[in-house]
């Protein structure tokens, strides 16, 4: 039986580099379509991230930030890239303590998603940390953040608001919601 | 008093368009950050998008397709790109039928998010739709699709096979349980 992950498959005829940077890169592959037919694809290259949805008396941990591609700040969790070779895992511990300070003993997965399937294969890994201890921040040279927290109703406020707006975290404030509700993710 | 959206702003000091293709546009911009230092940031540029939990006789329909950013095809809710100058919620109108044949009477927004802030601009406008009518389908040229509906026990275990795995679609399965849940979004 044909492999269900090669359903209408695009065959790769060329591919062109255009771009690779500190973050990502950017080529156009030239494929071949399942009627015989070609098209191009724009695919954007990502190393792949992480983001925490982390829990502290009750309220989410949040970071915020400016975005240049939105043009404004923006409240977020935790998250950040993967660095060469690094598990997913210890990224996720590593980008906890450095954007808000908190270590956490254990943290473990909720999903794994591919933001923009159709032009990038940036795949962000979503964790839960609860029983949390303090510590200090200590973010990247280029990264200016100020963390807070928030409760859940706090969240759907930003949310209604435009603060926060960004996938991972609408996923991790659902989440966060069906968690309460359900006692699962 | 301070604009907030504007907290820690990078500001443009030049930038450099390095691509600019059918879908999407790649650009670096050099910015001054709060501290007076400079970095270099890549964006992407995207039209913005429209998503759509649209349910059918208690179950979700979706479309499988390839991805070739994943090298995979992988089950999403319906969506598309926005059209030059097209109104979201129109748009919304236009890949249900597209990609479905469904049409629905009245569409209404979830919530609108960017999927990957750090690095694009894309802004997807996730709606919900019921009360569907059957109909044909008509796909883009270059789009190859497979139509099913499927039920939130489905959709959870296509989730944890990973054949659903991109942040609308998981998104959009939160949101169904949160309404069936509390009776809202």
């Amino acid at each position: 039986m044909k492999d269900p992950n090669k359903k209408f498959e695009e065959v790769t005829i060329h591919t062109k580099h255009i771009f690779q940077g500190k973050i990502i890169s950017l080529q156009v592959d030239d494929v071949r379509l399942p009627n015989g037919e070609t098209a191009t694809r724009e695919i954007v290259k990502h190393p792949g991230a992480v983001a925490v949805l982390a829990i502290h008396e009750g309220k989410m941990v949040v970071v915020e930030q400016y975005r240049k591609p939105l043009e404004k700040s923006q409240v977020e969790i935790p998250a950040g890239k993967l660095d060469p070779g690094e598990n997913p895992l210890e990224a996720a511990h590593r980008e906890l303590q450095e954007e808000t300070g908190y270590t956490c003993p254990s943290i473990k997965l909720i999903s794994s998603f591919y933001t923009s399937p159709g032009f990038a294969d940036e795949l962000i890994h979503l964790y839960y940390a609860d029983e949390l201890t303090a510590g200090i921040e200590k973010p990247d040279d280029d990264e200016f953040l100020e963390c807070v927290s928030i409760t859940l109703e706090e969240a759907k406020q930003m949310m209604a608001e435009g603060r926060i707006s960004d996938a991972k975290t609408i996923m991790a404030v659902y989440a966060w919601q069906l968690y309460q509700l359900t006692g699962e993710f």
